[in-house]
């Protein structure tokens, strides 16, 4: 079978996450290729080398630019802060090179769109980018998609989204990269607001039009990571709270938070239709509520949908019925499309488009919030 | 013991459901008076008769302005729809008689104010008026205000409040007059987004200053009850949406829907602090989800806390533990302490001027959603 | 309308319980005939009449015998300890009293036999008797037993039945008149298995046909409630743990136990079929849990049925959905029922034949536990 | 570092899982050695290639017997069905192989303490052995472990125990090598009932001494596997329930069963001791319900506990809280503990006197089911 070759660029958390992915991928699907794990990009020489043997890379680099000149690299999936995302991968996709994202995928709407159009550019020739909005792999979604896709739920009126975290109850929590606006762009709204973003456009296949949003910094000052007797001013938000609607009529309310005490990874949402509704959290994955209207109402009610029957989405390839999922399964399956889709000529999806459009929801709650909340149109955006 | 003579007016749903706690509330708690029903008031005299002998009142009348002259009626109840509170609850402080008053307090903020300012004149005298927000009386509720008093939840960061119906789904569901502006004054907005801000403003002892609101009609068109063939406008919200901030700086999203398909009576609060968390749901109204952040990590989690212990607020007067309560339950609590306050002389609440206060944040919302969802202030607020 | 006046005997908690009910259900439901609340009978004096003005009784007498001649009494309802239910139930039925009795139906197979054939007599001059096993009347529960009844869950293959509370398990908790076998007949068996017993019955329309048991006392001596410095002996069980089986071929687990910490009042039943399951949990007394084994796997799961929509027993009286009821509607729904087959002359059900039945499984229980948990047969069942 | 060469012997469901273990465990935690994936063994030549190939393992085999001959073979893990694993465990440790054997270790007590018994020679020399009750390695059962080692239990007194799955319900399923005596031993109760056993005797780290039991097979002829228009006799329990007590005093119910239409992994494990509570349910198997009995009674209820804190067991190697593990990490927890074990020359648990330990009670089950449920001592045990 033909090597796929893979450069990853980044080794913290998502770097670990993809790499278990690309390691576990092959010997789960049936893959029309067979990826290769060839090379780990870090900043620092040794600390990429010491990352590579851990992960499972035969190679480190601390130079990504040099890689992108190597023949044995078909792939290049970026797991870097937000403010190198652009440079990294357009000169990938000028390089010929397939690439995989992480979200968000830039750190403002100019840089995502020039990515886009890169994308496109690159797409021409059969090259295929994706950004890496995970959640859209968790079962439980991909089957509430599939759901609003055939119209259980009728015509969609209600969207609530929340994503709810609490590691920064504490005002004592050092000002790490993730609080600075020039390297993530955005706090809790790119950081988890996006993940809302996409997966509501992406569970109801529609789009956000407009927005009035409210950002809140909480704890405007915390301590230095370097020198914690000194502190630092928190540049981004700690919180967005927004309201939007679709194009297709539906409503919504987003909230996005890392002070929700006690809630760990709640991403949780809850769409109500004219004849069902479906709800989510992701701290129970692998469970989707789903409340068909059309049952008697006598025996109605919310069904709780393990989401491990061998017809759900992703699930043929894994364990019998109740034999449940967890996080890092979510990035083995969209590594999985990512493969099949570049290995196929065809486009994979989220491409690099739907993160703009991504972008500019956040781009306009941004806006909105600036000038009293007033709604605000999304640009580009279908109506 | 003294009697204190009741006359109650109107007599559909809530008429009877008030009329259950009457008729209970003398037999479950230790009261200072002995509360007497003696009058039932409808609009037409045969309708009133045969409700007040199957509600268990003496006497019926047609005429509830020569009710307000007996002597043996010493309380006004008043559970007719919106547009004829203001009438009665100013009749009858002004013939000295206690009122308590269904929600919300009145369809506009110049019919509360005027109720507020007559309750005012009438406490003086040492007449008491209350408005009818029961759900402050679910003990899981009347729990979460305590532990927040405490302190427990630190400090206050975020409010989600959504109270989620499904009873207008179908569009063919008739133009009842809950659907008409000039009857019920707003649609989910006054019925169900009325109990969210009393309920939040009530947990955390605190009060919006400001909003940016989304209403929306989905249905624009109904069938009239007389004439189904025919249809008649909807001047009402279907759903309200809202973001809001508090004086005390937390930040909130607030949602009122009929559409919110498969649920029933969801009225949801999640309350998060610096210390802990509470969230609540109608739906399983016995229970208070609590987490206490001074818990150690590894055995620290969101507590189901059954509020049916003999410590919990009115479990006194019931049951063993784990024997649950019901809807009806909240509205014999009310009225314990309704009598309670009215026969010691100390003013029962919420007042008539937390109903006005709930009736401003209304206000606020339907403002700001006609001026494209802009930041609008609460008036009369603490800031 | 005409009058059914009821005599109560007893006023601690049962008594309460069927008070608030018998004051309730002619306000909700529509009987045939009024019941009056005509006479509350306790041991002593002072207290009956206590108790009699509190709990809404027009008279109070210390002798429940002379009460059985009044003509004004019709009904007499029994909520006294167990070992009085045998002499004060056949003596009302041959004063041609219909009788509702509290559950167990008696502390002996030998007394629930006398107490059924005099109810057998009775019922052929058209006197009615009735167990109150009141959870039967939970709607949930009676929901469960129509869809089980339709065929729902197809043939039934396994009962679990639990009933968890936590009274006991501070060891210094006073030794009152239930740790006693003189007065309560058995512990947690009686008190709490006898409901498993009936409902299981109830649910599955079947009778249990043999039992293997173990009775466990975890605590022996208590403290005296008089003297609580000395202790006595605790001489009934503190848990039952029972397997069963149903003459329809089901089989079952069953436990009771008063030292389950932190559950209250966990009567949970759960039922399988070759169609279909339901799960029931008393804590969340409005639920069902139903899954429908015909649904497509893929959209299947056990739904959260909210019992309280008007097609749902019982509740056509009550509320709009969504507002749930609590325990002591399950008493006022039995009384109802009590009441309209007393009065058209057909046998309310639990009839005296049912609590027999009862009563012969829980003595096949202790049977089986005095001779190494042998498999043991309950005597007169069908096979 | 050091290589730790392995031989899986076996590649249907379990040896795939087995496989992605021994995949990811060296790249996720720090071991002392690193695992080296040398040769898969099956029955037949061409299949052990294919699932080599698949599964990430260097060489294949179809004779186990010339693997233990090779030096580069450290560890031999059994994931075979039952009636060969007594051969290939003894073989592989006389031949100085460390082995991990899937459970139940065996199929009868007589092979399963010849295996013990050659265990503890082979441990004499260094030799390690392990039984696979991975459910051991669930963090929330870990956790729930080291909660009552510590005492936040108190005084263990029930346990309540199921293994709930449905996919018997269908009569049509065909039968299995699992529903053959001579293969798998016996039905439900050696296959999901083991764990259960294993489970509680490691929670409490007591011993079940006695039981009482009844086994059921509820369809007794299925269709052939191989000729579906015949059908052969199903010769192994459908379901098992029994009761046991603890040597500790601890009284306990047990069901095992596949007919539990709806319920896909249902391991559900309850225990309640004089100073608090667990509950966990394998199908939620990131979630340990606590209940904590030295809480404020106003403020306690079950915690729901997500157990993907850094400070539970084996958290610190994965996600950041609330990214939720799956049932495959159970198994790389499982191979980590082996491997750090064997690396340090002690031994890992459970070893195969656990297993053994297991086997006699399942061996005390069927012993009672036979002579009619009566009390039966589990050989060997403390008391």
């Amino acid at each position: 079978m033909e090597k796929l070759g893979v450069a990853l660029v980044g080794h913290a958390f998502m770097g670990a996450v993809h790499s278990h992915a690309w390691r576990t991928v092959g010997h789960v699907f049936d893959l029309p290729v067979a990826p290769d794990m060839a090379v780990l990009c870090g900043r620092r020489e040794d600390a990429a080398e010491a990352a590579a043997a851990r992960l499972g890379w035969r190679e480190s680099s601390a130079d990504w630019k040099s890689v992108l000149r190597r023949d044995d690299v078909h792939v290049v999936d970026i797991c870097t802060p937000g403010d190198s995302h652009s440079e990294i991968a357009i000169a990938a996709l000028k390089a010929g090179k397939h690439v995989l994202c992480e979200k968000p995928l830039a750190n403002s709407v100019a840089e995502a769109a020039a990515m886009a159009a890169e994308a496109e550019r690159a797409a021409a020739a059969g090259i295929g980018s994706m950004v890496a909005f995970n959640y859209r792999r968790v079962p439980a979604l991909a089957l509430a998609r599939e759901l609003i896709e055939r119209g259980r739920l009728g015509r969609v009126r209600h969207v609530r989204a929340a994503y709810l975290q609490d590691w920064l109850v504490d005002p004592e929590a050092p000002l790490t990269w993730r609080l600075q606006a020039e390297r993530a762009g955005s706090g809790a709204l790119g950081d988890l607001g996006a993940h809302l973003v996409d997966l509501t456009q992406f569970l109801l296949d529609d789009e956000i039009t407009g927005v009035s949003a409210v950002l809140e910094t909480f704890v405007p000052q915390r301590p230095l990571e370097s020198e914690p007797r000194s502190t630092g001013a928190v540049t981004v938000d700690d919180a967005t709270l927004f309201t939007a609607r679709f194009a297709g009529g539906a409503v919504a309310t987003f909230e996005a938070t890392r002070y929700a005490a006690g809630r760990k990874n709640g991403l949780r949402i809850e769409v109500n239709g004219s004849e069902g509704s479906i709800a989510f959290d992701f701290e129970s994955m692998n469970e989707l509520q789903f409340h068909d209207g059309t049952d008697t109402a006598e025996s109605s009610g919310f069904r709780r949908v393990l989401a491990t029957e061998p017809g759900h989405p992703y699930l043929q390839a894994w364990y019998p019925p109740g034999h449940v999922l967890g996080y890092d399964h979510t990035f083995t399956h969209e590594i999985r499309d990512f493969v099949v889709a570049v290995a196929s000529g065809s486009p994979p999806r989220p491409g690099f488009s739907d993160g703009l459009r991504v972008q500019r929801v956040l781009d306009a709650v941004q806006r909105s919030a600036a000038r009293e909340s007033r709604w605000t149109a999304v640009e580009g955006g279908e109506s």
